[in-house]
């Protein structure tokens, strides 16, 4: 499927029992590699050391374990990784600056190392070529509180030249990334350089892994890597990765949106729309409100038309709005006019489409004609008993 | 207790039934009146109204009621309290702008004003003197998804001469205020002049009102007003309020911890200091991030000691925090040094102090040395599956 990618797992005993939990991919050759990365000050050892190793935009293999995010573990921390990293190289041969590694799960416990270093000669040998089945084993290996699994693949061209694209992704909590989100890894055999994958791959997550939010919360350890292999001899000139964007975007999209609807305790996928603001950003401020307001999600979670809600989240977000122009509509069914109630609503219509898995809420804050940069598109889930159970008591 | 003072209830039938759910407070005389309110610029017609009115500063009377909102109902909405200003300002014999009114409850409805204007001859003539059981049924007439009654009386002095301020309010949920919060109303005998009764107020409601969160959404209708009657005849230089604030200030956080305990669902009330930022917008932002993170509220409700949300909430909101140097205590347990696990840390005593009903959470971001300005206090309530049951169908 991707040429020049090796993939093996294995349960490596920190936290799980009975499945794999311990994740390497391994290629051929050091491929081109760009990253996003959490914007939070108590970032994990593993991504301080992806941000200085993606300096040189080359990569020989990653490495991920689930159940423990080696966050806030201070020097016990960085050891683990630098012993992690010193590892992988010397089996692999190679340098130390081009082994990537993340990690994901409980913050503040520290593990023993040993239990990573000691598989990875044999995960090295074991590793089978990347196909369908072993990209799915990946993406299982670094699951959390996931309840699906999230992987994509899609087709490209460059140029006229065939490319493929493969990512997974996993995370259903602690998810309002503000620059990169949970762990997602993209890998495509197109021949693209470092410092072209970077921009094409930040234009990518600022709209899919960044425009959807669980809890408002941001984790320690957010983490995208693209890798490209380069094994298609595809013509490199930056004039011809239009096609490749856009077929990247939809990826990433794809399996951002597995994420929202994997958030934890989610029923429902809520798409919320906002035009009309007077700034990109505002429009962002207030789909994040909307998304983020736990009444909102209540009401959807219950199917309740409770609109108000949706009005009360614009008045905080966006102190400019004019409520007399405010166009507000949940499906196909305009809730607003004139500062008031739109005298064709029908409460039970709106409550029937409430009950449907996919849910759109558009607002027009009517601050300016037809700017269309002046617009978000935000994705989240409902709010229900299931993501109070979840993490009353996730580690026990 | 407070003289100048008449109350009334009724039963108003706009949404309850065998409960009062209308307000009125009547001033013998005009009083002085001071008020904050919500910022959102969805903000209720009755909220416009009062803050066109405070400009004059007299008030003759107050009338609120419960179950309906009257928020985002356009120019019906500004016709409902249109109708009821006027029928109290006949009725009373007063000028319009001396009325003031409040409404909490479902937004973008509208009812019919004369279920109110027609009671308000007969409230007029039933009210009684303000006594504990007058300010009682006051305060429970306003009462929506409340639980419990929300009133505090306390004594002051102003230059040897004592007077006594009582409060009360509602509130239980949409309640993250940025200028005021929910509906309190607060009344003395003491003669303070309106301006600087709008000094005193303010500085009062920033670390009551303003320092609480429940659920990080701002309500449409927030409103605190505060009334001296000057039936008191205290010398009003402003140079001997200092202990009238501080008896003020201490009767405002009262009343704000009674809105949190009564958080929807909630069963603690926690709260989070914040030292060592290098502003006091950065400590209050840091120490809201925490109070708002459903992570960390689930986790208190489960007396989870998954502390590592408390860093993650910190690392998403002061971007400059230095792991290394960050100290986080829950009650007196230190949990961090050097950027990771204290060393005496033991999970099992923050677990059993975490099933106390008040918890503390303390957080020096180490920015500066000593600067207590740049600190900031905030309290919230734990996160249940109580406040799901309760927002997924508020109306039905």
């Amino acid at each position: 499927m991707i040429k020049g990618i090796k993939i093996a797992t294995a349960n490596c005993g920190i936290k799980y029992k009975n499945r794999d939990d311990l994740l390497l991919v391994a290629f051929d050759q050091p491929v081109a590699v760009a990253g996003t990365f959490t914007t939070s000050s108590t970032r994990a050892a593993s991504v301080l050391q992806c941000q200085k190793n993606i300096k040189q935009g080359k990569a020989k293999a990653l490495i991920v374990n689930a159940g423990n995010a080696n966050a806030f573990t201070g020097k016990d921390g960085e050891e683990i990784v630098n012993q992690i990293i010193k590892s992988a190289a010397k089996t692999l041969n190679c340098a130390e600056d081009n082994i990537f590694t993340s990690s994901t799960g409980v913050i503040g416990e520290i593990f023993d190392y040993k239990l990573i270093t000691n598989l990875i000669p044999n995960l090295v040998n074991q590793a089978q070529k990347a196909d369908k089945d072993s990209f799915e084993s990946a993406a299982k290996a670094i699951m959390t509180t996931d309840t699906k699994l999230k992987l994509a693949f899609t087709k490209s061209q460059i140029n006229g030249k065939d490319v493929n694209i493969v990512g997974f992704a996993k995370g259903s909590g602690m998810i309002e990334p503000n620059m990169a989100t949970m762990l997602s890894y993209i890998f495509t055999d197109a021949k693209i350089a470092a410092n072209e994958l970077q921009n094409i791959l930040t234009e990518s997550v600022d709209k899919s892994f960044n425009a959807i939010t669980v809890d408002s919360d941001t984790s320690t350890n957010d983490t995208v890597l693209m890798f490209a292999t380069g094994t298609v001899e595809n013509d490199s000139d930056s004039k011809f990765l239009s096609k490749f964007q856009e077929d990247l975007d939809q990826l990433t999209l794809q399996l951002a949106k597995m994420i929202v609807v994997d958030g934890e305790g989610a029923k429902k996928l809520i798409e919320i729309e906002v035009v009309g603001a007077d700034s990109k950003d505002q429009a962002k401020k207030t789909a994040k409100a909307i998304a983020n307001s736990p009444l909102v999600k209540t009401a959807i979670a219950g199917a309740d038309p409770n609109w108000g809600r949706v009005i009360m989240a614009i008045g905080k977000s966006c102190l400019k709005a004019d409520q007399k122009k405010l166009i507000v509509k949940i499906g196909d069914f305009q809730l607003t006019k004139d500062g008031g109630k739109h005298p064709d609503y029908v409460e039970a219509q709106v409550h029937q489409y409430l009950k449907n898995s996919e849910v759109k809420i558009f607002v027009d804050l009517a601050l300016e004609n037809k700017n269309t940069e002046n617009s978000a598109i935000v994705w989240t889930c409902d709010l229900n008993e299931e993501y109070i159970k979840i993490n009353k008591d996730y580690r026990s």
